[in-house]
């Protein structure tokens, strides 16, 4: 997606080798324009899915899940953070190991808005190393509803999240794939069709 | 507001005299229609006021405040939640206390985003006791930036928050004003103009 790569070179900043920060119109303060593109991005890569609801983790994924949910006309529903979850049968409840944080947290979605005849489509801000898109597939699981696929705003391609996003057979898109951040730059894949499988 | 109204009647549903869960439609499920419409009013409602940037506080207020971020055409940003943060010079901090919880969170916002020239419109989901939309008001004022008003989707009328903000002499926009929740009924503040100080 031209527009959202041409906003990482001109406004992200590559922090180290594996760490490109993008809180300028992403994870912190959000631009709500690029976001209206990317919602209509990820409904046209998905397109033809019936797709009956968004499913994202809060907060850096409830903008851009929001605008795809808005032009798919579906309801967006957003995971909990949880430091640590008590047993609770009116939940969903998975764990998501963060290499960042070096801790496991617990997400959860509560069960009145996941059912069987749901087909979900997972969105969230960054792929890295799939734990947190992986916790929103095993809730949807959980729920015996339809994973449709998992759209991604930026992939750090360098890292192992789409090759375990992959190993379920779901479609992965993700909007800007980053080959590297060697030398502080941000390099991406180029040449490459993302079309749904 | 009729449309969320007519939502908080039918989907909403009153946990007790002071609690409304409206997780169906605005704070864990989120309706985006419903969420395009209170952006609209919002931006409606401050009119003519010259906004550079919306502010609002994860995760709740992030769809409804980026609904009016898009149709004022600024930049939303979002304070975070923390336990407790460390002095940082780089960011903005304030202390909330939430009643629901009993406890005190911190909630920052990167100095790089708020600046003396910014003219902000702070948004939230709900006005209860009012601690949360003071404490971005301080981050506001720490940044020596404007504050343009507060607006609020759902307002519990019979608790403090309202009083509070009026305190700070800026106008306070609820787009539902709940008066009572006693025996199980939700019972609006009727025949009000909300007009625009």
């Amino acid at each position: 997606m031209k527009s959202l790569k041409q906003k990482i070179l001109t406004d992200g900043s590559v922090i180290s080798n594996t760490v490109l920060k993008v809180d300028t119109f992403l994870n912190h303060q959000i631009d709500p324009k690029l976001m209206a593109d990317i919602g209509k991005e990820f409904a046209h890569r998905f397109a033809g899915k019936s797709i009956t609801k968004i499913l994202t983790l809060e907060s850096s994924g409830i903008a851009p899940a929001m605008m795809t949910a808005m032009e798919l006309s579906v309801p967006l529903v957003f995971a909990r953070k949880k430091k640590s979850v008590t047993m609770n049968e009116d939940c969903y409840i998975a764990d998501v190991y963060s290499f960042t944080k070096k801790e496991t947290n617990q997400i959860t979605v509560s069960k009145k808005f996941l059912s069987p005849e749901d087909q979900v489509l997972i969105i969230d801000d960054f792929l890295a190393n799939g734990e947190a898109a992986l916790g929103l597939y095993q809730l949807i699981q959980q729920a015996k509803a339809t994973t449709v696929g998992f759209g991604m705003v930026i992939e750090k391609s360098f890292q192992p999240g789409r090759e375990k996003l992959l190993l379920t057979g779901l479609p992965v898109e993700s909007l800007a794939r980053i080959e590297s951040l060697a030398n502080g730059m941000v390099r991406f894949i180029e040449h490459e069709e993302m079309s749904v499988k």
